[in-house]
């Protein structure tokens, strides 16, 4: 198994004599979500520590990712095929295999070819799991092939369903609600809709027990960014996974998002998002709320709504600097950096 | 580039003084063919030299290979998978990632599902080539995941189509011909049906020049086992090829098939399998031939045919044990190892 960790045997180095200095084991962080957020959160980690794990969503059913997950039974590779990349080794190796991975086929004949945008790397993943019948080891043969500095894991070890009753305003003014069933679409529902209530299919499904584990040795535990409905509250929706986050002994860190007013989040607030935490998950504590101070309207607000949580409101410029809403890794690993080393206080912009 | 050799670097050993022993450097081999019958070739050859060149037919246009040809334009990728396959490092490491390559998919909704019977290896090395926009470097990366033991080269550097004129007898007892277009038309011709004429279109594609150098560069060429019409002969019809296998001052070793009436050869003996060769390529020579002796009716025209392509016929038994046409790698092996060793006489059975 020793091909499989791609990282060397910790070998306790002497340490200079006399010198004082202490050489500090890396955090072991677990960083849950789904998509590009996690992407943006692995980029900023894995700077700051060897000991990282990712923990990712498997409710996709649009794209490539919906394709297998109906035609072979197998869980959605997407989300899975992007946190390693995001991980991959910072070699020509590491580099050429995540590309590898990250490139869709583009068929000339349109009629033939349903190759037509499937990332290649989830055509690998699912090989893997096909060949050793096992999702975490099918995950560590393709983090092996990156070199990936840290593991990938799924939250659960079946695919999942996510369903919403939407709150949509009819013609005549009155509110109708409606069922929404798919990742893929309650994403996608438009801005005058209102996601009202949300539910995984099965309710009881079996968390990933190697995730389980990660995040009761964990140091650090984040969650977030990522689109609010699909990729951050599902991982408090599994019973199994929102215990094991309630009970760990690891500090516990929610980034919001730089964009609150998306489309399946319309109209909400940051502090409205620190809500839908709160109903979904009432018994789970954060010590910290990390958010860019361009996402925060109402700091008084937004403040209440974390203490709510039991967390403190950390506010540091993480978005990029051409003002896209997508989180910079450095800027982000800064901000963790000043988080983990207890200094969050002076990281205010 | 050290990371894409997956070898150690040639470092001259100090030799024991005194003992007479001398370290010989394995022999540099070049292996033409295609499909199943070059991969038992370099399943025995690596057996017997690290400096080992796959030189790979590239006319395939059927199945997986024949899809991605048409929808992407690139070269067949299926017998330079099987060749890299036959040549994965004898590792949990090679054996798996040679595993994901040969694995295909078999998808549950044959509707939606185009993905069935691709080869996930076919799709793995069209993507290096679109990534590196190079065949040549793309085979390099897909040894290295391998730990290839030798390399893997195209024949041409473009697609090539074999056309055959296939004479056919009509009801009443004439001879009819048509042109058959096509490898996978002209492997599948039938029983009665007589190839007659063979040549690739373009009739002067640009040959590999790594491949050409390697041959260049040989101590010994194999070519064959193989379908001989669409894996062996288009070796010896691409001019700038044929001229390289003309001029090298490699040994020349031909070998031959174990069955001999297939469909595309229906009817031909040993003998006459020899004659096409030298047919088409009248200024060819051979230093041996070599043949299981369970496959040549008459031994005595076979070495006069063997004759006329400057050759000695040497026999060995080198089939399964079971008694299927298919090449056992250790019994070819050892027959190379002879005729390598110069004792080749004494393998005749």
């Amino acid at each position: 198994m020793a091909l499989l960790t791609g990282s060397l045997p910790r070998i306790p180095l002497p340490q200079p004599a006399g010198t004082g200095t202490r050489y500090q084991e890396p955090p072991a962080v677990v960083a849950l979500g789904g998509g590009h957020g996690l992407s943006a959160s692995l980029a900023a980690l894995r700077l700051l520590t060897t000991e990282l794990t990712a923990v990712v969503t498997v409710a996709d059913d649009g794209g490539s990712s919906g394709r297998l997950r109906r035609e072979l039974g197998v869980l959605p590779p997407g989300d899975l095929r992007m946190a390693l990349a995001a991980l991959c080794d910072d070699t020509e190796w590491g580099r050429t295999w995540r590309d590898v991975m990250q490139h869709r086929f583009k068929s000339a004949e349109h009629s033939e070819g349903s190759l037509d945008n499937h990332a290649v790397g989830n055509l690998l993943i699912v090989t893997l799991w096909e060949l050793l019948g096992n999702p975490v080891a099918g995950l560590q043969w393709a983090g092996a092939l990156l070199g990936a500095r840290g593991q990938v894991l799924p939250m659960a070890t079946v695919p999942l369903t996510i369903e919403g009753d939407v709150l949509t305003e009819t013609p005549d003014g009155r509110l109708r609600t409606e069922t929404v069933t798919g990742q893929s679409k309650l994403a996608a529902v438009g801005k005058d809709c209102h996601v009202n209530d949300v539910r995984l299919i099965p309710a009881d499904a079996p968390a990933c027990g190697e995730a389980l584990e990660a995040i009761e040795l964990a140091d650090w535990v984040i969650l977030g960014p990522g689109s609010w409905y699909t990729s951050v509250l599902p991982h408090l929706m599994l019973p199994q996974l929102r215990d094991a986050l309630c009970r760990t002994t690891a500090r516990r860190v929610l980034t919001m998002n730089l964009a609150t007013d998306t489309k399946e989040t319309s109209g909400m607030s940051a502090a409205d998002h620190l809500a839908v935490i709160q109903r979904y998950a009432p018994e789970m504590r954060f010590d910290y709320v990390l958010a860019d101070p361009g996402a925060v309207e109402d700091r008084g607000r937004f403040e209440q709504a974390a203490g709510r949580l039991g967390a403190q409101a950390v506010f540091g410029k993480v978005g990029t600097l051409g003002g896209l809403p997508v989180h910079d890794p450095l800027r982000l690993a800064a901000a963790y950096h000043d988080i983990f080393g207890g200094s969050a206080e002076h990281a205010h912009a």
